[in-house]
Formats: structure tokens, C-alpha cells, sequence
């Protein structure tokens, strides 16, 4: 008999998922948070912060692509992107596909995570040094304070919000992000399981639509995240992400594709009542319209 | 302190889902199979049989609704029903809700099920006393055999492919339920995680597309399936599910609409290069013309 080593992640109280792991490959606790990197066998190496799955090297695919490729192709030509959290560089490798990206900055509040992916997940990380890319140690929210009119697309790419990712869910720091946007801006945040956290996804889309002229939910699958069905929230101050203005499609990858684009903004009746949507629209309404 | 109690089920030898227990509701061992219903603070009341989660009352609407809703509306009129499994009632309810619909038939192997269905879980069997209604307890590959000609719907609502259902996934009951339909009929059959049974998958669809002219593979999350994402294979005789001939939507679903119904064919790339779909296309090909 041989020791059987399981992580398990408490989603809810009431509900765990427990992944079977080879070898804890990195373990620190930060000035922010607590810090590790663990090989497991269904889900390859696994970055957990606070106890909790943010990515894993064989399903990391479906939330990066998507939180990427969404807002990237919505705007016509993206030239400066702003990445705020995403540490381990998922977002930043899929940005930096884009040959028209000029500039791409990362704003992560702990240099902790930069290390650990750098170190120990590869695959992920493998853009943090795109010559277009600036790492900025720093709270998004402060960042944001300070920059009017710089970005094309924002992507907030943040933790639960609890402690330091409370502030990137709050009516402020969307109001920063409208005035960090240029004219065609698009804004993109994960707010959280449909299923599982259903208040928090509420009121970040209703103070994203009360800050934005647009706001669309749109979702997809993430298999180690709680209830496995994940949403985004993307607005803009112009462009429609049902009519996706952008011509450039990177190539290799493995969720995104046009018509899965379109169809993520298709929500069940569950979801449409959790956001009080009219019931028998084809598309999300444009909400400053109504 | 108090004790606690949960149940985990490995859905894979090295990922596991844990879920909290109030109280076990019912546990028997028939002649197929161990048959428990377990009461979840997450889930509410869930069905397992020889240790694998069937279903839940809280998210059992995911894979009831678009297992029923997508073959039902794909047809124009469909007036007699087969169900294959599905002895907890779930599909059953969701066929009662058409009013056109003039006999549904329920071929459960094991009655047990069925006993525990209507004990424990009665917003799930409530429909199993629906007077359109026959059930059958016998194998639904035997059933098949037997019956030519005679069925508008065929749904296939089985367990996984080991021990009494395998012959659920196999070319012959393939074979028997093509033969087993009308001239417009439709067949849909679960077919797995498109992550964590790739294999079952894609011999299964290759299968239903060698009997049937038309096979079209579709998705919906299941939070407590494996890996959370769920597949399901439509084969028709006549009719195209992406022109859906259907004109009766039940009213009061949670998951399905016309609009879900749609985007649920729309296949990300890994699923596509799984079956080997061309790239590219706008929807899935109908095989036949290939």
C-alpha cells in the first residue's frame, strides 16, 4: 500500500472537490495570501490560493480563453490591454496573441503568484516575458484611481472577493475602470458561479450596468470551480459583443471560436431571472435603453 | 460539536466530489444494483446508484430539461414516447408537459429505482402517475428488439456504460432503436463527460452516426456530473434539431429555451476535434452528405 496525499477544496460548506496530488511543488505565505502550487493526476500542476483552485494546467484553458478572446475580438483593434490580477499569466498569454497588441499591462498586488507560475506552471506563464508586457506590483484599485482614458479592453481577472479582491467588485473601482477606458473601451470581470454565488453575481452586474451605457453576462463551463458553470461579466461604452467587431483570430485554440462566442451570451431562464431580464428576448437588452 | 457526515464519490480514481449528508433516506440492494437517497444540504435529495450521483433535486433540471425538451421540440408532433431508464421520473415529468402527447413508455430495468423515485423524491417522480403513462420493467435492449415502428421520441436517460447498461452503448440497440422509431423519429442519448469519458464519447456518436442519417452532438453543464459538462447525441431520421419543428414550449423551465436549445450545438474546438468534426463550419455536418 502506498500513501494516498488528497488536497480538497471546502466550494461551499457543504460540497468539496478533492483532487488526488503527486507532489506539493511550491508553498509560501505571502504578505497577501497563502501560496501553492500542487501536482495533482486528473488536473496536472494546480495554483491554489487561499485554499482555493484558481487554475489547473489541464482545464485552465476554458476560463482564460474566455475571459480573453471575448472581450479582444468585441473591440475592433485593441492596442493596450490592462490585465488586473491573472498573476499566473493566462490572460497575458492569451493577449499577447494579438500581433495589434502594442501594450499590455499587468497590475498584480502580489509578486508571490508571478513566482510561483514562472516557477512551476510553464504552459501558463509562458508570456510574462512578451516584450509588450509591464508588470506592475500594485492594488488594481489604486492603479485604476490613477489612469483616465489609457486602455482599449480591461480584464479583471481577480480572486474570490474576499479580502484583498473585496475592492474589485465595488461600485468605485467599476467607475475607475469606465474612466480608465478610451472611447471604445471594453471592460470584462468574473463574477463568480450562477449557481453558487448568486447575490455577489447580482450586484456586480447591476453596478456594472449602472456605470456602463452596456452590460452583457455571458458563460462558460470551468470543471474545477464551484458548480462548474462560470460567468463573466463584459461592458462597453460602444461596441456590442453580440456583433463582435474585431477581425483577428488567434489560432490553436480550444474553447473559444466565434460561435461559442455568440452562444455564451445566450443564458438559461435561471440565470435571465437571476439578473431580472425580460423573459423571451433573443439577446440581452442594451439596459440603458429600457 | 457534532458529527459530520459526507459522501464522496470518486468520479474518477483521482478526483472526488464530496457532498455533506443530513440523513440517508433509503438504501436497498436489488438484484441490478445498490440504490441510495441520500438528503444533501447542497443538493437537497440525490439518487445514487452503485455509488454514482444520478441526480439532485436542486440541479436535476440541467439534464432533464435538455435531455426531453431538445428531442421533443425538435420533432413537429411527437405523440408516443420511449424512455430508456430514467426510472427516477425526471424525464417522464418533463414529456408529460406536452399536451400532444398521447402514451409514454418507461423501460426500467430495475423497479427498485422507480420505488425509491416515488418515497423520496417527489418533485422528480411526480409525473410517474400520468395517466399517458405505462411502465415496464424489463431491459431496454430486449425492449427494442421487440418493438418496430412504434415510437416518435426515443430517450435514452441511462447510467454509465459498465454492468446493466452497457448494452445502452452498443452498435446492435443502436441498430434496434432506428428500426424501433417512425419515420421522423428522433433518438437522443446521454453520452458522457466530453473531458473525463472521451473514448465512450466519441464510439458512441461514430455508432449513432453509422445507424442514423442525421447525428448532432449537444452540451450542458451538470454541477454534479463529472467534470461538470455533459453530452448528449441526437440522431434523426428526418429532422434537423438546429430548425427545431416544435412549436409547443412548455411553460416554467429553468434551463432549456429556444435560444439554449441552439447553443447547446454550437461545440467548442477540443469537442469538434474529438469527433472529428471539420473545423470551421457553422454547425455541425449532417454525416451523411460527407
Amino acid at each position: 500500500m502506498e500513501m494516498e496525499l488528497w488536497y480538497t477544496e471546502k466550494q461551499t460548506p457543504a460540497l468539496g472537490l478533492s483532487l488526488k496530488v503527486k507532489e506539493t511543488l511550491y508553498y509560501k505565505r505571502s504578505a497577501f495570501q497563502e501560496i501553492a502550487v500542487l501536482d495533482t493526476v486528473q488536473c496536472g500542476r494546480m495554483l491554489v490560493l487561499d485554499g482555493m483552485v484558481q487554475t489547473t494546467v489541464n482545464d485552465e484553458f476554458f476560463y482564460h480563453e474566455m475571459i480573453a478572446h471575448v472581450p479582444m475580438r468585441t473591440h475592433a483593434a485593441p492596442r493596450s490591454v490592462l490585465v488586473i490580477g491573472g498573476g499566473d499569466g493566462g490572460v497575458v498569454r492569451e493577449i499577447s496573441r494579438y500581433p495589434g497588441v502594442e501594450k499590455i499591462t499587468l497590475v498584480e498586488i502580489d509578486a508571490g503568484v508571478v513566482e510561483a507560475a514562472r516557477l512551476f506552471l510553464p504552459e501558463i506563464s509562458c508570456a510574462l516575458d512578451d516584450a509588450r508586457l509591464e508588470i506592475i506590483y500594485r492594488d488594481g484599485g489604486e492603479y485604476i484611481a490613477a489612469h483616465q482614458d489609457a486602455f482599449d479592453v480591461v480584464i479583471v481577472d481577480s480572486t474570490e472577493p474576499v479580502a484583498i479582491a473585496e475592492g474589485l467588485f465595488g461600485l468605485p473601482f467599476y467607475q475607475g475602470v469606465f474612466q480608465s477606458l478610451k472611447e471604445g473601451g471594453v471592460l470584462v470581470a468574473q463574477t463568480e458561479s450562477p449557481l453558487y454565488n448568486r447575490d455577489l453575481l447580482r450586484a456586480s452586474y447591476r453596478r456594472i450596468s449602472a456605470v456602463f451605457p452596456r452590460a452583457f453576462l455571458y458563460l462558460c463551463p470551468v470543471p474545477t470551480y464551484p458548480s462548474g458553470l462560470w460567468s463573466f461579466t463584459l461592458a462597453t461604452k460602444l461596441y456590442s459583443p453580440l456583433e463582435p467587431a474585431g477581425d483577428y483570430l488567434p489560432a490553436g485554440l480550444r474553447y473559444y471560436s466565434p460561435e461559442m462566442h455568440r452562444s455564451a451570451f445566450a443564458l438559461p431562464p435561471f440565470v435571465r431571472e437571476l439578473l431580472e431580464l425580460e423573459p423571451g428576448l433573443e439577446h440581452q437588452k442594451i439596459l440603458s435603453e429600457k
